[in-house]
């Protein structure tokens, strides 16, 4: 018997019962019987999403709505500032360019949040930026960067939008998109809300809606006007992954019953006993700042191959993690407690890593890790 | 009780034995176990489309797929022929114009086929044009365009392309890629491969992969050339809608092993059937000539609105068809024989549009229509 867990930051697991909620026979899109599903799956994103504008709904994994939230806003030549202090904050340099953005890198340490202070003079010293692009929760580092202080800094610029990859935030951390003047949120189904990767999301301020009128970037199959028009009458403007929103739709009515305010404390919860068990095992976490409560980036010990750790855990014990990508590749280790997680979860995990690292020669005493996170999580 | 009937050109019933194949558990997509199972979907997917290629996969529906034939292929100011015969020959020029390509149309009636002929001469005309845009089956009205015919035009060409949506044929109805020259091939997951929406398919020749070497028109989400980095890895650039890449491989098992021809076959008695149970019924086909196999456009009798024998099927009958789109909407009805599809399921078909239209007052003969789809499903 080889029993698996997923503790990767996404895909995370889905509950079961969603898991048959999509398998039930398809539905067509073009019916009052969808028009119900969207009109429930739009209010729960605006729940969601904190948000009272609409949500947008794309057939596309989350690197397709980060798209999308580019060449909808922007127009070639415009500039744009990108926090980059992981993959994720390359990925928006790599659309940018794409597209003929001009990009102001702000680099970060990975392992660092962004220094706020250093977006506001940043933004000073550029009046022409147009958009500062930045991760909420960065998966790959495990670093929270202050969105909250960066929304009320780019506020202050009529013509400059902030444009956040909530992809590991949202439904995990708190991120309420209206009041912190978030103008584009982007998100994935597969994190914290739990459903197969396959959906995209985005959710478009008043201000950014203005953006959306002048900018000339093309683009066809993203499109915000378009979509928020089909949206607006229930349904989609191609076909939607069906089975994806009738996932969608018992995801976000979980949501909603448990209550933003006690996913978000269940998080912080099982985050915190993650980092403290992982200290009391005298691992570093990598996030030296600002760690993200999605998950949790964990220092691999000098002589201790990150890969060889990941390896172990999922061929040995069927846990499979996330190891780093680039240049962190080999040297962390990520372990999600994310979306559909509790505290066995987190138990399971430490359990797991405390029992590889002994089978990799990095003595550390069984149980410590554990124990510490069972004080917390009791 | 309320048994459903789901007779719409995608999307199209998905085999039970599917639906739980994608309920399974999540697994992780840069694994081992993904790198097998994507091993094996490329090779199915070579199988299909019958090329030695590589047939690229993105998360994305049809349309998206379509948008990455064109951005991947050409450069701002090149000029296109596109044929349009129905709503998704506009969609072919919606997204050439989107990113300033410089459109020609052939316009063909609605229910029509294109002469080849009149590509050949647009050709002769415009040396300058990269890419000839078609529908293999243009779902909107049931009609097959002469695609073979036009392969043989284009490869005289040796700087201009075929672009095919076989978002409907692909699976239905024989569409050799190699062999007929056909140089991007576009399809989608919910039609004849069985699957919900949520995949986007893209076959790619040695002549557009030179295309793709030369293309500047700006994309990053949908990338021929990432992606079939990524895909001779056996992993996806982004993350994938994993579960429907669980259900593309047992998809692509079940077309295995009936066989091609076998299935093209069935597609073409299932269709041959409808058409003469319709004609039976004193109703004219909608495609005057060259139907398409994977669907039947059924013209309404002076007097009878489609919109409402839509409406009664649903309704009273629990079988869902799709109306007619833009200048087709009251006019027609269209009955899908598309993928997971046999010959009760044309019987039921034609036995409920029947009772529809003596409903509506439009008299038919009970059974007229249904017996002569028997005798010849026998």
């Amino acid at each position: 018997m080889s029993k698996r867990y997923l503790f990767a930051p996404g895909p995370t697991p889905v509950p079961e019962e969603i898991l048959l909620a999509m398998a039930r026979p398809l539905i067509h899109h073009r019916t009052p019987e969808f028009e119900q599903l969207m009109a429930e799956v739009r209010e729960g994103l605006c729940y969601v999403f904190q948000t009272s504008g609409e949500v947008l709904v794309f057939c596309a994994s989350g690197s397709g709505a980060m798209e999308a939230a580019v060449t909808n806003i922007l127009c070639a030549g415009d500039s744009a500032l990108v926090v980059q202090g992981g993959k994720f904050g390359e990925r928006w340099a790599e659309i940018c360019r794409a597209y003929g953005v001009r990009v102001h890198l702000l680099e970060v340490p990975w392992g660092e949040p962004v220094e706020p202070e250093l977006v506001a003079r940043a933004l000073e010293a550029e009046p022409g930026i147009r958009a500062v692009l930045v991760q909420a929760s960065e998966t790959s580092t495990g670093v929270m960067h202050p969105v909250r202080a960066l929304g009320e800094i780019v506020r202050r610029y009529p013509d400059t939008l902030l444009v956040v990859d909530a992809i590991s935030a949202l439904g995990a951390v708190e991120l309420p998109v209206d009041r912190w003047g978030l103008d584009v949120v982007v998100a994935g189904s597969q994190k914290g809300l739990m459903l197969p990767p396959g959906l995209g999301f985005a959710s478009v301020s008043e201000k950014a809606w203005r953006a959306v009128g002048r900018a000339t970037l093309p683009h066809y199959y993203f499109d915000f006007a378009e979509e928020a028009k089909a949206l607006r009458q229930n349904t989609a403007r191609f076909t939607p992954a069906i089975s994806l929103v009738v996932g969608l739709r018992d995801a976000l009515e979980r949501l909603r019953a448990e209550g933003l305010d006690q996913i978000f404390a269940r998080h912080a919860r099982l985050a915190e006993a993650t980092r403290q068990a992982v200290r009391a095992l005298g691992l570093e976490l990598y996030a030296r700042r600002s760690p993200s409560n999605a998950l949790t980036a964990v220092a691999m010990p000098e002589g201790v191959d990150g890969s060889k750790v990941e390896q172990v855990l999922s061929g040995k014990y069927g846990i499979t993690v996330a190891g780093g990508q680039d240049r962190a590749r080999g040297r962390i280790i990520r372990i999600a407690h994310l979306g559909y997680a509790d505290r066995f979860d987190v138990i399971t995990a430490i359990a797991a890593l405390e029992m590889t690292l002994n089978d990799l020669g990095c003595r550390v005493e069984l149980g410590r890790g554990v124990r510490t996170a069972m004080e917390l999580l009791q």
